[in-house]
């Protein structure tokens, strides 16, 4: 891939661990989260709840053996993971040029406390605009935005976007109700004016995720709901298609994230005969079917996924965005180069461009 | 597509008005659904709730423009839904050899007391015997049961293949637990023994269907909710796979009903990659990854689909079965051959001939 400019368009940041201490208002700082060490493992408290543990989420530069859901700490990681000068050489080594960054705090969409809530979300957003001053040009910021509260989260969004944030993510399941309602309207509009693409991103705001310490003894019962966990971003997407709101924020970026795409295709096809068939009784004003709007208007990242590539063409090889997942245990650091060769294989070269790095420069406004 | 057997692997008979009074035993006929009339469209009530209207479930031959959610009667719809001399008469109008039956009465699945819901279940399997018995050769019947009480399950499948019927239908998402769950073991064990197929069917046992009453009036939430039904027979797979249910059963079928296939090959891949990755922390114990297992022993149900039929080979040409899915909205009804010919334009002739009907009757042991 020598002479291909290679941006990963989902990554994340394992927060480091005095950084919500250090940066949430005084008078929120008891109850902001922290770290504490359980059976040797560091796990991340807030208000009494186990919110994170560390080990699914900092995986990259572990053999697949030595995987595991919890027991990991800052210092069995790598450092790359929260520092920002060591993810950089990480990146070297990778061969990837940039990366666009998510957190791994996911549990900050869960807070039901709105003001602890809103406190979390902008010491991260203020912590992680520092961490990419280290590189801007390489490390591309996402920000966090409280969807269940409509006029912070357009403030949150005005605000994230003057500190030169790149996007924003939402909850794919806001508590106050389906993304299609209009009561989220605000914030799409906003988002349009301020150039910000929002970003659907796997089990954000997805409890089923709860499956995983409810029945973790059930046979097979994780694994299964790793795969299923990625369908979340399916029914978003449907969520904001049928809802209009492609139609009505026709500037709008949206972008689904580590979901993969291999069932994309399918979805357009499902979607566009749902509209063609019951569009009439249930009183869709929709004027074109859901295939037309994400064409336009939606992007989505995957990591390996040979059956979307087989089917790029039902998708848009405009709307897709490779990405490493560094540092989950879907990455393919150290080996993303080799990673991409094959999975775009046979595949003509400049496809592979757009595939690779240069739809997320233009998506992001990359020089 | 002269001189093909058409068989389609997914139909619905919309049970007779009379059906459960006049079968439920006398003690529990007075909690035995009924129809109503409300609006001047039919209703079936069970102990004082609506559990299912005439509209979405009977619309074959209807425009789609004439396609509603509720108000149909026994009188507005085709005869064919309930009367098995019209079906075969809709059948030849359609081309079609052979119809594989499930019912309308999803709700069966729901019903909490389980000596009720046993005697529902019954009372169908006996109609359904009798319906099917009008030309055995054509009409293949699915029987229900209730997996929730497993030894009572077992006696049901045992009772329906005594009876001729071809297979069974089970809830997707029992309320004891997931389908991994080992308490089913049982079932498995009898339904490969008697070689009963067992079908998971899109919306079975599935409670996501309750945000069409719920949350109605949300902008576009019914038909982008339609969408993400399709992707509960994902998440009954990954279930069954990842819990091991074709390495411990390996004769036992396993049929995906009327949840279409291009998300097959994403599924498929992702289970695989899964498999690598985490089955080491996760303790799985599969001496082979998913796959392997779907393409021994799962068959999957498509009405129309250009994504799936691209993708056939990641699918496994031999697990791939037509429907028309009479008298569903989806339905290809009078115009079944055409829309095969149409879908399967390109596929050699020796798949189109396993796709339309060599499977299924391979499946089902069609002479």
């Amino acid at each position: 891939m020598s002479g291909y400019r290679i941006i990963s368009a989902d990554d994340h940041v394992q927060e480091p661990k005095d950084m919500w201490q250090k940066r949430v208002p005084a008078k929120l700082r008891d109850r902001a989260p922290k770290v504490v060490k359980v059976d040797g493992g560091d796990v991340w408290m807030l208000e009494g709840q186990v919110v994170m543990k560390m080990g699914m989420n900092v995986a990259a530069g572990k053999k697949f053996e030595e995987y595991k859901l919890e027991g990991e700490t800052y210092e069995t990681i790598r450092p790359g993971a929260f520092d920002p000068h060591e993810r950089l050489k990480d990146m070297d080594t990778d061969g990837v040029d940039g990366e666009v960054l998510f957190p791994n705090a996911f549990w900050a969409f869960m807070v039901e406390d709105q003001e602890l809530q809103l406190a979390c979300m902008r010491a991260y957003n203020d912590f992680l605009v520092e961490f990419c001053q280290t590189n801007p040009r390489r490390l591309i910021g996402i920000g966090l935005i409280p969807a269940d509260n409509v006029d912070e989260a357009v403030r949150e969004a005005q605000r994230v976007a003057k500190l030169g944030m790149r996007g924003v993510l939402v909850s794919s399941f806001p508590k106050s109700g389906p993304l299609s309602s209009e009561v989220f309207d605000p914030l799409w509009a906003a988002a349009q004016d301020l150039g910000l693409p929002i970003h659907l991103h796997l089990a954000v705001g997805d409890t089923r995720g709860k499956v995983f310490t409810e029945q973790r003894n059930v046979r097979g019962l994780m694994p299964g709901q790793i795969l299923i966990n990625s369908m979340g971003n399916l029914e978003a997407l449907a969520r904001l298609l049928f809802g209009g709101v492609g139609e009505l924020f026709p500037k709008l970026k949206i972008v689904s994230v580590e979901g993969n795409i291999g069932w994309i295709p399918y979805f357009l096809e499902r979607a566009d005969r749902i509209y063609q068939r019951h569009r009439h009784w249930s009183r869709l004003e929709l004027p074109m079917p859901p295939s037309e709007y994400f064409h336009r208007q939606v992007y989505a990242t995957f990591i390996q996924d040979h059956a979307g590539i087989r089917l790029r063409d039902l998708i848009g090889v405009d709307n897709l965005m490779w990405s490493s997942d560094y540092p989950h245990t879907d990455t393919t650091w150290p080996n993303s180069v080799k990673s991409i060769e094959e999975t775009l294989n046979g595949v003509p070269e400049d496809e592979k461009r757009k595939i690779a790095g240069g739809n997320a420069a233009r998506l992001y406004g990359l020089s």
